[in-house]
């Protein structure tokens, strides 16, 4: 393993310069100057343009050379054939980082012209992002290299969520769903090419970040093997790590080479690899969001007996179902105390059982006086509550009441709420405050079991015997 | 098998009479008058009340007895011990329906009441919904039951999809769920109890009902076997039917019947009945929506084979894993004159393969001259088309391009879609012109998988050796 390429002066730098900034909207060196000034960002800031006197107000440079300082990074959006003088005069200027956004390399079959880049990069030590790749996003830092117009890709606030992606497409369209969820942001790095940094270093990195709780990949292919193994034990023993695997099918396979001549290799290797590293598996896009809000959210269970409290019957017994589904997850059964509370607490209409049907007209009061007895109940080790908007008795109050709940509670609580305008509404409110929504059964108890999953992996590893 | 009841003067009324109708408008027998007001029901409207002389600008009616036209439907939302009463009276008026929203029946141990109940309506031949129930819509006739606030349940547009639940909760949840969705309503029928019309009659109305193109059902429990076998091949062999069953695992029955004291029974029974009848089968609410969509939207396949278009390589190679989950539906392998046309077509940076990746800067003009391209090709009998709205190429114009398209085709084509604001006004610009989008590429290949599986089962169910 060669020496760990740092990625800090390109995720917290205190200077940035830009080549191939322009005067023109429509070119993306202009884009992504302009996404830095919107942004705020709090460091020196340095246009790169042979002919351009001032750009969008600052003085440009006609090279890095001109600069007066030495550079933490560099990103360069000029044409692919010109990349590789800017790379050299990068490193004559001790430039550190670089974010090499322009296509035109390995990915149409440009490998010599990527060779030479790479070439440099290590020559100089400058730890290269690309080419072919959207960039870094930051909102610490107020990093942003994406040259992709805002109105069609909202941006999520600061969180402890970081996702790594190999694919701009993919991971533009990952940051814009997370724009909608509750959870924030650490750090976006999409790395296209992955010609020198590549996924080891970039989990290398995040398994250290303090910012980064929780590490969400989308990966088509692995390049370092050995390597890979290691960084993947390291960070899942450290922080949970979700992956999407495309190329899992030999169709799938075959696709993955030909969009990043990426070797993708055997699955089921890669996946028992994933496996050993304590990883989360995801199926599909939605699946990294699932789990990643509830890792974010929710603490360890100590252990797999789930309550349901709901206010609709069948959505009760479909979550049973799912539950039952998971293979891990099991049915609290309630103490006898509980159970005599709940009895005492609720109308006659109400069965005390698991799931607790609170019936259509239940509010805030039942949802309180339900979860204030499956708090201190021994034998629940997680909650899913139900709260159907669309019944008489759900409004705001029942769902802050929820909220309030699940700032003094020490379990995993989640919540599914399932449906159009008034749902969302509250969907929106209870996720803001930290708790995590589910619009499906089998969704929820996917991430529930996610979470017992890697509660368990932590224990085993935390034993005396390893 | 007893003589069929007849639903039609339930969901078609020319006359329609509220019982429990009241001029407080936190009564439930108040929303619902207000409700049929609100539809611009073109029936005659009754308000039965013992005491007021005027419900909201309409003559009110002290029984239904007194009312002098032969009634098709009365609502009944009054308490439980009155129900009886009133339905003697229905009776002896000669009433062909009666929806009884009023709870507080057998769900509540009160089987008796609710005996009689059905004791009343089988002795005059009343086709009697619920008790317990939300009741019925129908958009085209106006028709709507339902108690709750409209603010807090969107009610659909018109369509071909008919929805029936046990579960009121459940029913107004996926209500809820199909107003956001492009596809409309055909009818809604919530039953409750159960304790007279059953999902046998419905299923059988329904099957036979011309406004309905797809069936979706939500179902606890089936209390005449052998009745809702016969119903359900019949019903499968006329129009795709859609298939919840809660209550699948053991956990999940005994919730189950704790909620609706139904007999959920040995799932796997159910399930081989589901089957046989070619029922589609869902795993999760959301599934019903999905699977809804294609059914209402798309033509039968000719064949497995799948075409896929994308503009973000990254989902390309996902929805192909999902194609080769699905274990039904094959990458389709484009003809020679098919991969020529396209060669021309396309600037060289787009490989001519499939998935086709026409990359991110793709916008109208390459998928307008894909799209062509597949629609000729008779190696293609579907066709997949990934639209990212946060890549640069992509916009309205893109959009509209693919509905234009979608209007001139005879393939089954779906869009997947994923991201948040501006993708999400994109999603219903489409949907609203038929074209069924998806934020999944597992869901979108279990749909099409679903669509190509229920077109064997007709093929099968057409062959001269029945």
């Amino acid at each position: 393993m060669g020496a760990r390429l740092d990625l800090k002066p390109m995720l917290k730098p205190r200077s940035v310069a830009i080549v191939g900034a322009s005067r023109d909207p429509d070119k993306v060196g202009h884009v992504i100057l302009q996404n830095y000034l919107n942004a705020g960002f709090p460091g020196r800031l340095y246009p790169v343009n042979k002919t351009a006197d001032k750009i969008l107000g600052l003085k440009a440079y006609a090279s890095v050379l001109d600069i007066k300082e030495r550079l933490d990074l560099v990103v360069i959006a000029v044409p692919a054939p010109a990349v590789p003088a800017v790379m050299e005069e990068c490193g004559k200027a001790g430039v550190k980082a670089a974010v090499v956004v322009s296509g035109g390399f390995a990915e149409v079959g440009n490998a010599d012209l990527q060779a030479q880049l790479v070439s440099i990069a290590d020559r100089y030590g400058i730890a290269t992002l690309g080419p072919n790749c959207l960039g870094v996003m930051d909102p610490r830092s107020r990093v942003d290299t994406l040259f992709l117009p805002t109105y069609k890709l909202s941006k999520p606030q600061i969180g402890g969520v970081s996702f790594m992606a190999q694919s701009g497409a993919v991971g533009s369209t990952v940051l814009d769903l997370i724009s909608g969820e509750g959870f924030g942001l650490s750090k976006f790095i999409s790395y296209g090419n992955a010609a020198q940094v590549d996924e080891v270093d970039i989990l290398d990195y995040l398994a250290d970040d303090p910012e980064t709780n929780v590490i969400v990949m989308y990966i088509e292919g692995i390049k370092r093997g050995r390597e890979f193994i290691a960084a993947a034990k390291r960070a899942g023993a450290i922080k949970p790590v979700i992956v999407l695997k495309a190329g899992k099918t030999a169709a799938g396979v075959k696709a993955a080479h030909s969009h990043t001549a990426a070797l993708a290799g055997d699955y089921e290797v890669q996946e028992s690899i994933f496996r050993q590293a304590g990883f989360i598996i995801a199926d599909d896009l939605s699946d990294l969001l699932y789990y990643a809000k509830i890792f974010e959210a929710e603490p360890e269970p100590k252990g797999p007996r789930v309550a349901i409290v709901t206010n609709g019957g069948g959505a009760g017994v479909l979550t049973t179902d799912a539950l039952g589904a998971s293979g891990i997850l099991s049915m609290a059964e309630f103490t006898r105390q509980t159970s005599e509370a709940l009895r005492k607490a609720m109308p006659p209409l109400v069965n005390i059982a698991n799931p607790l049907d609170l019936a259509g007209d239940a509010g805030e009061e039942r949802y309180d006086k339900a979860l204030a007895a499956l708090e201190s109940d021994a034998n629940v080790d997680m909650i899913i509550v139900i709260m159907l908007f669309q019944t008489p008795g759900a409004d705001s109050a029942s769902a802050a009441k929820l909220i309030a709940y699940k700032d003094r509670s020490e379990k995993p609580m989640i919540v599914i709420s399932i449906g159009a305008g008034y749902t969302e509404m509250h969907k929106r409110m209870m996720e803001s405050a930290g708790l995590p929504v589910y619009d499906s059964p089998a969704d929820a108890a996917a991430a529930l079991a996610a979470l017992y999953r890697y509660s368990l992996f932590r224990k085993r590893r935390s034993q005396p015997s390893r």
